[in-house]
């Protein structure tokens, strides 16, 4: 089963949704579309095409500017996704150790090795950080890297929790890096922004206005010195992000309230089918918060994914990509009919094995 | 004169062409249209924003793959802009000295540093790699780095020099790295592809189609292990290149033969004038043979530069942020009056001091 043995990511995987009936529960992105307004009005024809700010779109990180208390445009740079973000963050840090807790998004440990540093894993508790474990191990780090809400747990931390985090971190001058790119994706309460001088958030167009490939994200920081850090090595690495991409994110911005809010309702609603689906298959997971994913203990998790596979034209996720290697990854961006049909061919690759 | 000590890069001088009256020989971007097959029949309504593969839109490789020699789509990774090309080429290389001829395009040593590699410098001769010189310091070398044309000396390396490098780097196994985003600004000859299996092109369509801010570079090996790696790099740190910019750089790629060469004509018109007009100053320069630069010799360039700015509103770059200390740089993308206007400003700042 050497195919199987071989399977170290997703690669395989991705953008198979509907081909050939394959059910695909691995996909990351909102199967949703974007609003109107992140396309209507753009003009290319007429658009300047030329070199603009390294640091980002003056308008577009004063509209950013406008969502963080006592922030100033100066305080964005704006990136390719928020995945450059966290890269440049960790290049402009650029050593020591970074605490991470697992089960992490998987990017995260090769983007902090990439930039020269080394995680140090907290466990999770319930999917959620434990403050215990987590106290037992900062000392040594320069950062910390959260996710709330998590991919891949779908939890959120509790604000008593973040608070406590800015706490520690405030103290021991140690950088906390918070990943929010799932802040609009919460079932329930509003988004907290951790707050401090050492914190640095980094944030996404993707998910809230489901623009994934058009790659538009950010990092704040009120800490001008670590900002212009990053613009400088953003100079070197990749100078401005995409102009038409950027103009599209600021049109995104003014899409009305009601746009988010009609999303999270059909999330609340996919959540609710997909996490009673899975109870009442008698497998053991935590109930989602935010964004949207499962992850489902079970047994032999490669023999369950390759059988769904092969045998139900089911994609999932291993557990073991996210640090997580007794379960596996679902992601519940696809639409209800979808879901139930996934959990009945579910069902039958459980009984099979 | 603190404002002037401090000046370590261009940052203050970036996108002020024709602000109060400023002429800037600053800008390394061309201030002609893009075709207009780049944005034409784009209907970004209906545009599909999901994710895109991490190496690149099959049908824009494809494309790619028609202008070089023996290659097929998965021999090239579509890059946020050359700059992300290089730093992705780097990173995957990882480790070891790089030849670095000098004067050099700025974001040369800090690429390379950031990547955790060292530059090594081979000193030009006239602008031109000094093949005595080259093969004294490649022995310690992993890799070289070569960019003809040259920003900042505006010089092209002959074919025979070309052949030799492969030859060389060829018997020690040593990785080439040649960037040419400016291949389609020759005055002289056509490019030549330098080949080989230790050889990766870096390019982009920001000159040749003038979409600077659009950002959509590539590079390009047929050593499928290295891809392979730069893209896994680019699945962690920055995921696919924006998908309107890479349907913009496809449709780029329709436009007709003739309007590479118009533009060409208008670049020689230009070199031809500021060259002129800089020999009859007195100035000691390099003839440019391609891209749109000239790097000649001063007396006392920082005071040079500020009394041009000051005084003067001219915009011109430090040398010595590109390894020539004893000269200033003049990008000539510009129009011919303002050309003119320039050089007259030039002779009464170098009359002044």
């Amino acid at each position: 089963m050497s195919e199987l043995d071989n399977l170290t990511s997703p690669s395989i995987f991705i953008g198979r949704q509907g081909e050939n009936g394959i059910i695909s529960f691995g996909s990351g992105q909102p199967d949703l579309p974007a609003p109107r307004e992140a396309t209507e009005g753009i003009n290319l024809l007429r658009h300047d095409l030329r070199y603009g700010l390294i640091q980002g779109e003056p308008d577009l990180r004063m509209a950013l500017s406008k969502e963080y208390p006592k922030s100033t445009a100066e305080n964005f740079v704006i990136t390719n996704g928020a995945s450059e973000g966290l890269d440049l963050i960790f290049r402009a840090i650029g050593k020591g150790k970074v605490l991470l807790p697992r089960p992490y998004y998987y990017s995260y440990p090769p983007i902090i090795k990439l930039a020269g540093m080394e995680p140090v894993y907290t466990e999770l508790n319930q999917g959620r950080i434990d403050l215990d474990d987590f106290n037992r191990k900062i000392d040594d780090c320069v950062a910390v890297l959260i996710n709330s809400p998590s991919n891949p747990t779908g939890r959120i931390e509790s604000i008593e929790t973040l608070k406590e985090i800015e706490d520690i971190t405030r103290r021991k001058g140690i950088y906390v890096i918070s990943d929010e790119v799932y802040k609009d994706l919460i079932y329930e309460r509003e988004n907290y922004h951790i707050q401090g001088d050492q914190v640095i958030t980094v944030n996404s167009f993707s998910k809230t206005y489901a623009m994934c490939g058009v790659r538009v994200g950010y990092l704040w920081s009120s800490d001008q010195s670590l900002v212009n850090k990053a613009i400088e090595i953003k100079t070197h690495t990749s100078m401005n992000t995409s102009l038409i991409a950027q103009d599209m994110a600021l049109r995104a911005m003014k899409a009305p309230h009601e746009y988010i809010l009609a999303q999270q309702n059909i999330w609340r609603e996919r959540r609710d089918l997909i996490y009673k689906g899975l109870c009442d298959l008698g497998l053991d997971l935590w109930k989602p918060e935010g964004a949207f994913y499962v992850l489902p203990k079970v047994d032999k998790p490669r023999e369950l994914l390759w059988t769904l596979y092969k045998k139900y034209n089911v994609i999932t996720y291993l557990g073991e990509w996210f640090g997580a290697p007794d379960r596996i990854r679902l992601s519940y961006a696809l639409d209800k009919k979808k879901i139930e049909e996934g959990l009945n061919r579910i069902e039958l690759a459980l009984k099979s094995l």
